[in-house]
C-alpha cells in the first residue's frame, strides 16, 4: 500500500489529521492497534477551545456538535466556601468553550471519514516505523496475522503517551521533560444533571474537586484523592460523600446523586518531549505532550498540533516548500509550553499538595483572590481557558 | 512622659507614622533603638509606588523627591540573552515608580520631623512593651543609662523584623507564615552611571541578576548567589566579571564599573504574622511581614501599612471609633498577602533554584515568553510592580 501520510492512532488527534488532509487533498491512511469500540470508549476531557470548534467547523462535521454540545461562558472558581464566577466571554473579548465530551468529537471524525471512504485500519497488531530518517519512509505492521507495509511520503505519530511512534525516535535524539504531581483525580461519570449549569473548580483543604459535565443530563466529577487509593475501595456513595464535603452549602444540598457508569482514578503529570520531528515522523497530541486534566488542555493542544502539522503539509505539497515542515516542532512546543504552564499553574492553585506548610497554603489563596478580583487577573485565566490564539 | 501614640523604630515605617499622625494631629513619640546616622547607613530598596509618593505628597515633604528622583515608566526582562522592556505606564493605564533610596525617604522624613519639632528618641535601650491588652499601654527605655516610660493610647511597632515588638505578644496568639528561599544576593553600590536608564531584571543559567540604580551616576546591582557564599570573598573584580556574564552582550558591553562603596549578602525570605494587632499594639511594615527584595515591595508595604493605621488612628480620635483600629488588621493583611504573592512569583520566575530539573527551567521560560507577549499577563505584572491600590 502506499499513501502520502501514514498517521498512527485513532484517537482525536490522528483522526482530526486525517480529516484535514484529506481536505487539503493529501491522501493519508489511519492505523490503529485497538478497535474502534475500544477508541470510543475511552472516557476523556470535554471542553473544546473556540480554536478546536473552529477546525470542526472548517470540516463542516459541527452539526451534532453544535447541536449537543453546551456553550460556556464561564466558570466557577470555589475556595473559602464561597463560589467566584469569571466571566470567561467577557474577560477574552468574547471568546467561549463548548462543552462536548472527547468521544462524540473521535465519533463525528470517524463518522467523516467513513462516508469519505477514506482507509482506516483497526486492530492494527505490531505497528513500526521505518527509515523516516530518509525520503521514504515505510510503516510495517500485522492484521489478522498477514503482514502489511505502508510506503508513505510523512508518517504522523499521533498514538499517545504509551504509543510506538515517540519510542521509535532514538533516546539521544530526543529531550524529555516530566513532573509527576503527588496526587491523582478520582472520576464519577453519571446520568444526573449537573450540580451548576458551568464548571465548579474547587480548592477546598480536603483536596480539589471538579464539577463538569457532558451534557444537560450526564455529568462527570472528580475529587483529587492520593495516588495509592484503589478506585475498587470507592463506593459510588463514598465518592458523593466526599465531593459534597469539597462543595459550597448551596451545591452540596443541590447535588443530585446516581449510579456511576464509570469510576477511575487518573495520575496527574506534565510531560514535554523536543523536538517534535524527526526526518519525516511528526509527533502530535499525547504522543509529544502530557498535561493534567486541570484547564482541559490535552485535546485542544493535539488539535493546535495537527493544525499547525496540517498547513505545513499542505504547503509542502502545494507550494513544494518545506518551510513549514521545518518549523513544525517551533511553532507546536511554543503553543505546547504554553499550554503546559497555564495547566500546571491551574493544578499548583487548586489542589493540596502534601507538602504544602502554612505558607503555600496561604499562597494559593493570595492567588485566588488576586486572579478574581483583578480585571487583568481574570483576562489571564481567562484567555488561557478559552485558548490562546494558534 | 504621655503621648498618644507610642511608635517603636525610626525606620520609614515609624517616621511615615510619625508624620501622617502629626499631619492629623495625633501626638507620637518615636524611640529608636539605634543613632540618626545608623538607621541612614543602612542600604535598601530604593522603588517607590506611585501611592508611596502619594502620601509623602500628602506631608509635602516631596521637594528632593521629584528633584533627584527617577521616574521610571518601564522595566526590562532579560532571557534567552534578550532584553524585553515591559511599558509599565501604558499596561497599568499611566502609572509609575520613582527611584528614590529608602535611606533618601527616611532623611527627608526625620529633617521633617526635626522643623515640626516633634519628639523621637535615639538610642533607647531595653524598649519593652507593657499592658497593651488593656486601655494603657506603656513603654519602657533606658536612655544614658536613665529609666523612662511613656504613658500611651496606642503602641505602633514598626521596629522591623527582629524589633521587641511582635517578640511582645505572646507565641500563643500569634501565626507566623513563612518561606526561606535556597539562595541569596549578592549586592554591589558604586558611583558609576548605571548601564540601562531602567532596571533590567535578568534570568541568566548561572542565576539572577538586577541592575538598578539609586541615580543617574550610583548603581545598585545585584547578582544571585548560594546561601554559603561569603562577601569577604568577592572582590569588586569577581562581581563585575559575574554580573557580565549574566547579561546581554550589549549591556555586558557597555557597563561601567568602579569600586564598590559598600558590599553585602541578603538571604532572600517570605514572612507574614498574623494578625497585625493585638489589643491596643499594632504592627506595622517589616515588624510583621518580609518579602524578597524581587519587585521591591517591602518598603511600599510598610507605607501601605502605616497609611491604613494612621487612617484609623484618625478616625478613633476624630470620630470616637474604634471600626477602623477593628478592621485594620484584615485590611492590611489583604495587601500583604498579594504584594507576598508577587514578590514570591517573581522570585520564583526569575531565580535558578538548586533543585531546578530541566522542567522547571522551561517552565520559567514559558511564564517569561508568555509575560512579555500577552497583553493581560504584561498588565498583571505591571498592575502589581506600580502597586495595587490601597
Amino acid at each position: 500500500m502506499r499513501t502520502k501520510v501514514a498517521i498512527i492512532g485513532a484517537g482525536p488527534a490522528g483522526m482530526l489529521l486525517g480529516q484535514l488532509l484529506h481536505a487539503y487533498g493529501i491522501d493519508n491512511v489511519i492505523l490503529e492497534r485497538k478497535n474502534r469500540d475500544y477508541v470510543l470508549a475511552r472516557i476523556r476531557a470535554g471542553v473544546l477551545e473556540q480554536g478546536t470548534v473552529g477546525l470542526l467547523e472548517k470540516l463542516g462535521i459541527t452539526e451534532r456538535l453544535h447541536h449537543e454540545g453546551l456553550i460556556h461562558d464561564g466558570i466557577e472558581l470555589l475556595f473559602g466556601g464561597i463560589r467566584h464566577r469569571l466571566d470567561l466571554k467577557k474577560a477574552s473579548g468574547g471568546k467561549v468553550v463548548t462543552v462536548y465530551g472527547q468521544t462524540e468529537v473521535t465519533r463525528d471524525l470517524m463518522d467523516a471519514r467513513d462516508k469519505a471512504g477514506l482507509t482506516t485500519v483497526y486492530d492494527a497488531d505490531n505497528v513500526s516505523l521505518h527509515d523516516f530518517d530518509g525520503t521514504s519512509p515505510r510503516v510495517r505492521y500485522v492484521k489478522d496475522g498477514v503482514s502489511h507495509e505502508i510506503s508513505c511520503d510523512f508518517i504522523a505519530g499521533c498514538d499517545g503517551f504509551h504509543g510506538v511512534s515517540r519510542q521509535s525516535v532514538p533516546a539521544s535524539a530526543i529531550q524529555t521533560f516530566e513532573r509527576v504531581y503527588p496526587f491523582g483525580w478520582l472520576g464519577l461519570l453519571s446520568d444526573t444533571p449537573p450540580v451548576s449549569h458551568e464548571l465548579i473548580y474547587t480548592n477546598h483543604q480536603r483536596g480539589f474537586a471538579l464539577c463538569s459535565m457532558r451534557s444537560m443530563t450526564r455529568s462527570r466529577y472528580y475529587v483529587q484523592c492520593s495516588l495509592d487509593e484503589k478506585v475498587e475501595n470507592w463506593t459510588d456513595d463514598m465518592f458523593w460523600d466526599e465531593l459534597r464535603r469539597r462543595l459550597d452549602t448551596e451545591a452540596a444540598e443541590s447535588l443530585i446523586t446516581g449510579p456511576s457508569l464509570e469510576k477511575s482514578i487518573a495520575p496527574l503529570r506534565s510531560f514535554v518531549a523536543e523536538p517534535m520531528r524527526f526526518g519525516r515522523l511528526f509527533l502530535a497530541g499525547d504522543a509529544a505532550h502530557i498535561v493534567p486534566p486541570t484547564g482541559a488542555k490535552g485535546l485542544n493542544l493535539a488539535a493546535s498540533d495537527v493544525h499547525y502539522l496540517s498547513m505545513a503539509l499542505r504547503e509542502f505539497y502545494d507550494e513544494k516548500s518545506s518551510s513549514g515542515l521545518d518549523f513544525y516542532s517551533a511553532i507546536a512546543l511554543k503553543r505546547v509550553w504554553k499550554a503546559v504552564r497555564f495547566s500546571w499553574w491551574m493544578t499548583s492553585m487548586m489542589h493540596r499538595f502534601p507538602d504544602n506548610d502554612g505558607f503555600g497554603t496561604k499562597l494559593q489563596q493570595a492567588e485566588l483572590d488576586y486572579v478574581v478580583h483583578s480585571d487583568v487577573a481574570t483576562a489571564s485565566l481567562a484567555e488561557n481557558y478559552v485558548g490562546l490564539p494558534y
